[in-house]
């Protein structure tokens, strides 16, 4: 089904890599957010919208580019809006059981902090 | 039972935490390393018994440091040798599910570079 809006460029999902999906993770906001788009599907990407108000937009910016970058996320461009979500379907063909435990790991983590 | 040798200083289990284990294994060599250790237990860690007989001692030393601070190894100093083993079954309470996934996702992945 053809999706609203234009992709930002991502990895073709062959071409995601380990390495750079831990390098992605390897931080408390970024592994706030797979946690936060694992949870709730696509949402915008602005510092309110995904409870990072505390953070520089900029900030904020370079976090979903890293994590596009990697494979994680999918970006739409729709208008000036942005949409993000989760690979879910690609991380878990391609790397099985990463994402959920993940997910487990992070359960009733600490909140995300800079 | 007690064993040979002296702990070099590693967090407790429970103190092991997420990003700084992502952190460390984001890395090919370190992912190697991770690789090698869950496959083969306890090894020396020289560069030659870690088949990384192409990287400088000090780098592989600075990899096994980041590995151990992460808790991700424990090493033993029993007299001038060192002796390395991956903290598995901490990891697999810590963790779960979490090793086998990174197992499953370089499983038939390149080898180690640099």
């Amino acid at each position: 089904m053809a999706e609203e809006g234009e992709l930002l460029p991502q990895p073709a999902a062959e071409e995601i890599e380990l390495v750079r999906v831990l390098h992605a993770l390897a931080d408390p906001a970024r592994l706030w957010l797979f946690r936060l788009y694992a949870q709730d599907g696509e949402l915008g990407c602005s510092p309110e919208a995904v409870r990072l108000g505390h953070l520089h937009k900029s900030t904020v910016s370079h976090h979903f580019k890293v994590l596009r970058e990697a494979g994680l996320t999918s970006t739409r461009a729709v208008g000036r809006e942005r949409r993000v979500r989760l690979r879910r379907e690609e991380l878990d063909r391609r790397f099985p059981g990463l994402v959920d435990a993940l997910l487990t790991a992070t359960d009733g983590g600490r909140p995300p902090l800079p």
